[in-house]
């Protein structure tokens, strides 16, 4: 009918158009934050040798001057600026590709799976090569310009190089948190009175929180997962950097094995490059069933590729022994050593992502059972949701654990910040795969409001089962990587602020231990609670639309999508300075007020705790999510038994969705940005806290 | 109608009856458990200097002799038996009040809300005082006795007095996992069929799992509660009592001040029967409305007078001037400071206790906002209560802070460990207001049961609303007492195990941090996972029942309530080993194979993470079930506008009920036992991880 026709040209320029406006709104937030930042940054950081210019005697290199922290303050503040305007630049254009991406997959569905496959993948990977060779190449072209002014001065190049860690990230935190409210509340909006009440399909476009649905999707699941992993991808770059720096690389000056970071992320490109060919060219999806394969094979093929990569590096770029800084004393590490320690962070985050498969995929029993558990309604489907997160965990835990023992044995924090570029060095890959899931997401939800025919929705549904749990690994990653980068992150700043040890035997490090394990717990509440409030709101309007337009319902008048989105907007922008003021003013605080050692059990309290929320949240979720799905599809006896859409079992599903969606997609993944950015702040001010923090203790 | 009547009576001695038989079943394999790790303490512990009978030099009274390893170790299981027997015993005892005060309190409230109300909380108080007695007085007896063999060594004697501690809590385990798996099975089982199914009120005799949920009452919330405080109470001492014995009063035997932390319970006891009065004899409840107000008056008015009774035990029990045990060093304490440590912690109790209050009770917004959230559906009910719960983690959290860093700054780990009997020290009043719970609460089962008139319905409703909050307050102290104690067992293990730093940045005290720190989350999933079976598998045999016997919903016809109670013991019997052995094995494999700092750090690490999950759950629980009441009970013109019972709200409020069920009183509460539990074992094997841990770093 030409009527649903015109409403779909209108909802494709719609979702740009809104998305755009959306990153627009949020950067002008983000711009202003960014300035007042800046201005801390090069005030605090400028005020240790009271603005002073004359240079001093370095902390590490012994009888050389380096250059005045007035200066260091300055080029902190530069890096700052230039890793936000980075992280806001990719996240955009992520945004721009995806929502292009969209529409050109459902066009390429009537051909067929197998090209809907190629262009949406094919899109998520443009994005992913963007982000990690933009950070890259603005990363190496900031060391080299910021080399000519320090010269030999290695220690304040890459103390300020930190900065560039500390702007990605603080981008990321509005990416992630405002994003993450923005796609939810409209999600959860549009699914209790759409499908639950008015018993429409999703991405019906008689729904009027459509439109916000389908812009959450972009701005948050793309734009805010691209800035949350190039934020981790610059904070364990700028985490390895700095120990270096102080280590014998720096000390001796040796470029090339000073850039060993900047190499194992250079091969990784090209290793995901190499990947990137067996899903589109060396091997091609025919069936529905081999798109979830194809995806893991995207997975084991990258890592196996760049194992070899590393050894390479490693072999070529680095000295056979040398020494790393080990708070206080220096440690001598062979290059194997250190390969051992690239390895491990890569194996492991492969481990991580096939356990969040298992505990996610409807092709396994932790998923049946939850879907199983339906049967007696929407209770039992929570209780086992929630006991499944718990327990997906476990292994995830003793894959970091086994990660940070190897490589915090065998060289210090060095050894972790290697180890967790060894996990994002495949960063390509992953965000390929895991801008995928939203895109082809999308491009279902535009068959479904171009209303075009059943076949081309169930392609597009197919490609969409699979995103879902490739987007699941994908945020398995991002926890495992910012895990592993908090811990670098940590330790660079402890060394950086002198302390030998974080005795959790004195009183300050234990209660920083305990208020730092309950952040999560405070930053999460007030992500659940903002989804939850700015979903009253948008159930409350959407109702309104569907009780006052008259023939709505019919498809004869057009719904006010407009306020919907603004809706979303709104919430998301004022919802994310509460955790975002948690976040950034924390350390500030904390070092400031209580000195670096309570600072340092805050730390560690809050990435110990945060990252098991972070795996449980988003493992519960995923799993609610697909035994929905799994019902729905009803592929199985088992899964016929439960459905079909519509039973009571559906109905207790879809309870267990809709509660699992900021659990997924806000409170969890927000959790990295929680524990990485405090890391990276207290890293970038150390130097003051070192100097005049502690001022009650 | 005289079938009901009947039907009432066989009710009562069933319950009566299934209890008891149910805590013999537990308490078989209790008895089980006790005699291999009986043994396995005296092993591990008599094989330290290889079960040789000659004395040895002292480790902290320098140049004097102390008993051999094997007495130690006879003497520390001798402890165990003790302590599991007492907690046994008093579990037992309470239990049995519980279900004669039930009764009783159903006739009393024939005669008025006053009477009824103090039946039930004298009932509770029989408990309380019962409790907080034998374990004094076993303890005493115990120090004693074993003191006629040790003579002048009080560092052996407090080292296998320890095992007290290890014997009270591990009962403990079995009391709250078990207790609160066969609770929560019949409860959610008896829900989920019978209100939401048949639409037949809560305990109605035609309900098969009736019998079942009542008697989980009693093993559950009463026995449970009772054990797991019991366990806090003899842990503290028992750490207090270690420390002491290596600082200047076990050096230089000062009886007197050594037994300060019995000195302090003692007066608690005191304290608190004064209190009693003021509940019962120097003012009357006579209305509704004066219930919970009359019940929050006891904790105020311990706390106030326990305050005066901690400054007369400090200044007559303590010498000005002496020294504690630090880490290796000594340190000056004077009495005041002391006093000090005891009243923060005590005060922190009741600043914990209000916060809890706070959240947890339909007088304010917080469960206020959870009930309106039921508007639109389950979802956004459940998102709210998840937030709520972490929300309400803040403020409990800095008041543990507090006590720490003060207590700890003050005197070391003996500032926290009487801290810690501080908070306790009132436990006969918490345990009384606690126990008046589910002693209201199954005064209103009997109430349903035998059909009594609507009116005593209504006086024992307005009982248990009350009891709710209390049972959370109560909870709330469990945690908040569990935190602290922890902490000073931890600081006993440290000191007896000669560490003196733990020390974050080595690899294994980290991922010890981590490890330490999923372990609640493995130990939730399996307890959350053991509710949603037993429960599915309840709602099965409930489901049976109702359509095969005939005329059993017309109430012509009796329920096999054997069945159902069957399904409680079975589930609970065989879900609690494997949480039971994740507890107890843990800090044996950690110590024996990687050494006693990797288990420090997994004791901080579950420490500082479990406090969190079991605060945020049970207050999520809470919160829920009294925001269902809220919407029940209509009682403002919000309240009405959310019901009345059976409405759409008032189902997605029941949903929220549910869930908080298994978290509110099976895995929550549990974490208090894992906490400490891991501690206290950990300090009992202290010296055989000293001597023999470590085998593979």
């Amino acid at each position: 009918p030409p009527l649903i026709f015109c409403i779909c040209l209108d909802v494709l320029l719609l979702i740009n158009s809104r998305a755009t406006s959306f990153l627009f709104t949020e950067y002008k937030y983000a711009g202003g934050f960014m300035t007042v930042f800046a201005v801390l940054i090069f005030v605090f950081l400028g005020s240790i040798e009271g603005f002073s210019t004359k240079s001093q005697p370095c902390h590490y290199s012994v009888g050389k001057t380096c250059k005045p922290a007035l200066a260091n303050a300055a080029f902190s503040t530069i890096a700052f600026v230039l890793g936000a305007v980075t992280s806001l630049v990719s996240g955009f254009l992520g945004m721009k590709i995806a929502t292009y991406a969209n529409a050109r997959t459902t066009l390429e569905a009537r051909k067929g799976v197998g090209k809907a496959f190629i262009v949406a993948f094919r899109s998520g990977a443009v994005m992913g090569f963007l982000l990690a060779a933009s950070g890259l190449f603005v990363l190496y072209v900031a060391i080299n310009l910021f080399g000519l002014y320090y010269g030999d001065d290695w220690e304040g190049l890459f103390e300020a190089i930190t900065g560039y860690g500390l702007g990605g990230s603080s981008m990321a935190l509005f990416g992630r948190v405002g994003g993450g409210i923005y796609t939810k509340a409209a999600d959860v909006g549009a699914d209790l009175v759409g499908k639950v009440e008015r018993n429409i399909p999703e991405d019906d476009p008689r729904n009027p929180a459509v439109i916000a649905d389908n812009v959450g999707d972009n701005v948050g699941d793309i734009a805010g997962m691209g800035s949350d992993l190039f934020g981790s991808y610059a904070e364990s770059s700028c985490a390895a950097l700095v120990v270096a720096s102080i280590s014998s690389f720096g000390i001796n000056r040796e470029f090339t094995p000073m850039m060993y970071p900047l190499l194992i992320s250079s091969v990784g490109i090209i290793a995901c490059l190499i990947t990137t060919l067996f899903a589109t060219d060396f091997f091609e999806v025919k069936e529905v069933d081999q798109i979830e394969p194809a995806l893991k094979k995207q997975l084991i093929i990258s890592t196996a590729v760049m194992t070899v990569g590393i050894a390479l590096v490693s072999w070529l770029g680095l000295p056979y022994t040398f020494t790393i800084f080990n708070f206080g004393a220096q440690k001598t590490v062979h290059s194997w050593q250190l390969f051992l320690c690239v390895a491990v962070g890569l194996w492991a985050g492969l481990v991580i992502g096939f356990i969040t498969e298992y505990y996610t995929s409807n092709a396994y029993s932790p998923v049946q059972d939850v879907a199983d558990s339906c049967r007696t309604g929407a209770a039992t489907n929570v209780i086992f949701g929630l006991a499944l997160g718990y327990k997906s965990v476990i292994i995830p835990i003793f894959a970091i654990a086994f990660s940070i023992f190897l490589s915090f044995s065998l060289a210090a924090m060095y050894g972790v910040a290697v180890a967790a570029l060894g996990m994002l060095s495949t960063i390509a890959t992953g965000l390929a795969i895991d801008a995928y899931g939203p895109i082809s997401d999308n491009a279902g939800g535009i068959a479904e409001m171009a209303g075009m025919s059943h076949r081309i929705r169930e392609r597009t549904d197919a490609l969409d089962a699979a995103g879902n749990t490739t987007a699941a690994i994908g945020k398995g990653f991002a926890i495992g990587s910012a895990a592993l980068v908090s811990l670098a992150l940590f330790g660079a700043f402890v060394s950086r602020a002198g302390i030998t040890t974080v005795d959790v035997l004195t009183p300050n490090v234990f209660i920083g231990l305990l208020v730092g394990a309950m952040l999560p717990y405070w930053f999460s509440a007030m992500t659940m609670k903002s989804v939850g409030s700015a979903a009253l709101k948008m159930v409350e309007e959407v109702r309104r639309q569907f009780n006052t337009i008259p023939g709505l319902m019919e498809g004869t008048a057009k719904p006010d999508y407009a306020t919907c989105v603004k809706i979303s907007t709104d919430a998301s922008i004022k919802e994310m300075i509460p955790p975002g003021a948690l976040v950034m003013l924390t350390p500030l605080i904390v070092g400031t007020f209580f000195g670096v050692e309570t600072l340092s059990g805050v730390l560690a309290g809050a990435l110990v705790s945060g990252v098991q929320i972070a795996i449980s949240a988003s493992n519960t979720g995923g799993a609610w999510d697909n035994a929905k799905k799994y019902i729905e599809a009803g592929a199985s006896e088992h899964a016929k038994s439960l459905g079909p859409k519509g039973s009571d079992c559906h109905k207790a599903a879809v309870i267990g969705d809709t509660i699992g969606d900021p659990l997924k997609d806000t409170s969890g993944p927000s959790l990295n940005i929680l524990i990485k950015l405090m890391a990276v702040e207290s890293l970038v001010f150390a130097p003051f806290f070192a100097t005049y923090g502690g001022i009650l203790f």
